[in-house]
């Protein structure tokens, strides 16, 4: 790799380097190279065929509990519920705090879209706040910046001065896998009487010190969707250590029957939420290679980090101190955005998937008019960082 | 059997004789007799196994653009879109249609819970209807009755005069797989501007003369949860004639993403409600049993139609004149609701699973101030109305 560029232009050798090297790393020369792709190496089929066989495949069964199981134990919280997906895990975590129309929900601005729509589906308002440059999560400065702007305490419950409405949760996010500034979130939340739920639904099997991701807030979520770390073609997960939550989170889930002979009797609005047997199976024989995905990911990483270090222009975004990223997408940072447009133009086109960050979520239509906070970090990143193939590699 | 009964309390020699009945029919003289569980006689195994093989397992994939064009082709309508499941499907229908917030929906009774579940989703408010006697199914005469007594029209659309609040949508349910009166019905609607969401859960390949339940509303509904006639652990499907609706609904459920190479913008508030890949496998390898399921359904109806004919104070609930039912749950009315307590204990006891049919909705806790007529019927059904057995018979 030569250094050539020093100016903010880089040449397009530099791209096609990266490009070449992204394609030596998967040992595929011509095939198209996808962000992520799962991986079926263990039981998958197996456990799918003998949910055929019980004729087990919907919303009992033993896959069910075994998952629920793995989670907790992978996690460390005392208890998992299974849900369809990482979004219906969300809106369901929303609920158990205590969410509720016209509410406002903290959340970060730079995120995936199904953290602003979940707070949105019990008609909350999310209130943005900026990230931090390292991490890409939730900045507990920021956080604690705008709660001192604009946040009371009245009857032991935070109020945003400025809309009068209730501040009732905060939804910090492990972005790609890197653990946010979690323990300094929860310590300011708990001063201002916020319940935070944990998005990790990128993050399984990162940490930060000990402790797993999505065991710091009262509930944690998870997502299985074909795109994460581990998949079971859809599928979710709320974790926590309360045995009140994950009972009442079971309860709405499925959907909201009080336990009886023959009586279908339903206590409140209920969710169809559940997963079925046939994805838990799934993701059971996929949670049993987990280790296998860290490990390899983790060298995969290691390798970008290397790649990258001699490349002018572009910072590879390794794990904060203190924490075990799972490294799920790798992410860089170029200069500038018609850097980074160059560079999603190039690679594509040579069948190296890339994708830029998210679009900030107060700039999409339905969140325009959202409180929020100064995003000046979050805007700069939103320019900027672009991800790269980061499968697990054969 | 022995006609021996003249009071209303049959001997409980009568209810040996059915449950002995419902062992012989499954030839099944010790086990457990479900209500309906899953047959696996296909192309599931091979099918789930070609999606680990191909690792499309989530979001896209073969099986879900099978399975839509396979539930357009059964149907009759114009389009089909894939859902995560029957409640997904009604919520988003009624979406399509502009249910929104504090707008009433009428629907019945006398239904699943989910039904009303999805309208609350939206925070709009369930204004129950009585059903009728022979169909279990919303009654076009109580809801014009209701209709007359409440309803005008404003600027084009319905309101209910004694609210204020606008009347968005109806949502008949072919209760059982038991058509429902669906053609007075929509020409009820149709005079007062209100658009109808044809729950069909439960009848997939039931039918009005020739035409399929769920091709008479602007929208119809349909669950593969895995009690019904089709399973695919867990998964749903919307049906529309209407090119836009079948547009939006897929955009809304996938989730609000215009599709770009690269970018991940959202344009409104979206759902996750897309049926992963592997589900879909299996609803394809089910779908093309239907017509054997179907068969064999029917000849297990016609065998408790002819039981039951000689079975005092006991009726057996027949597909209504020029309908087709699926008889995916068969049905019988006993006399009293003392009666039918004495059926479910006995039943259940012997190891044959029977089910009362639902509790009225209205009587729920979170439903018990919605608007409703009368419901005398509904009322008198609720008491007496009784499942059997009905899987597909090996």
């Amino acid at each position: 790799m030569q250094k050539t560029s020093s100016s903010t232009k880089l040449p397009s050798t530099t791209f096609s380097e990266i490009a070449a090297f992204v394609r030596e790393l998967y040992a595929s020369p011509e095939a198209f190279i996808p962000l992520h792709a799962p991986v079926f190496l263990g039981n998958e089929k197996k456990y799918l065929a003998e949910t055929i066989d019980s004729t087990f495949v919907s919303s009992v069964g033993a896959f069910v509990n075994r998952f629920e199981e793995m989670m907790a134990d992978i996690t460390g919280a005392r208890y998992a519920v299974a849900v369809v997906n990482g979004t219906a895990a969300l809106h369901v975590a929303l609920k158990m705090v205590g969410v509720s129309q016209n509410d406002e929900v903290l959340s970060q601005a730079l995120t995936f879209v199904a953290t602003a729509n979940a707070i949105s589906y019990e008609k909350a308002i999310p209130h943005f706040i900026d990230v931090d440059a390292d991490t890409l999560g939730l900045s507990p400065r920021a956080l604690l910046h705008r709660l001192e702007a604009v946040a009371e305490l009245r009857n032991g419950a935070c109020y945003n001065r400025e809309t009068g409405r209730r501040i009732a949760a905060c939804v910090p996010m492990h972005t790609f896998g890197l653990p946010a500034r979690i323990e300094e979130i929860v310590a300011i939340c708990e001063r201002y009487h916020i319940p935070v739920v944990e998005d990790a639904a990128e993050s399984l099997g990162s940490y930060v010190g000990e402790r797993h991701t999505g065991t710091f807030g009262r509930v944690g979520t998870f997502s299985f969707n074909g795109n994460k770390t581990v998949t079971c073609g859809g599928g979710g997960a709320l974790v926590t250590n309360d045995e009140q939550v994950a009972k009442r989170a079971k309860h709405l889930t499925t959907p909201a029957k009080p336990p009886h002979r023959w009586e279908y009797v339903h206590d409140q609005i209920g969710y169809n939420y559940r997963l079925p047997n046939l994805n838990a199976a799934l993701a059971c024989a996929q949670l049993e290679q987990l280790e296998h995905y860290l490990a390899n990911k983790r060298a995969t990483a290691q390798r970008y980090a290397e790649f990258f270090r001699d490349v002018a222009d572009i910072e590879w975004i390794g794990e904060p101190e203190n924490t075990r990223s799972n490294y799920w997408l790798n992410a860089i940072r170029l200069a500038a955005r018609d850097e980074r447009d160059r560079f999603l133009t190039y690679t594509n086109d040579a069948g190296v998937m890339t994708r830029p960050i998210w679009k900030l979520l107060n700039d999409l239509p339905m969140f325009r008019d959202c409180p929020r906070g100064d995003l000046s970090v979050a805007r700069r990143l939103e320019d900027t960082i672009v991800n790269l193939p980061s499968s697990v590699r054969p």
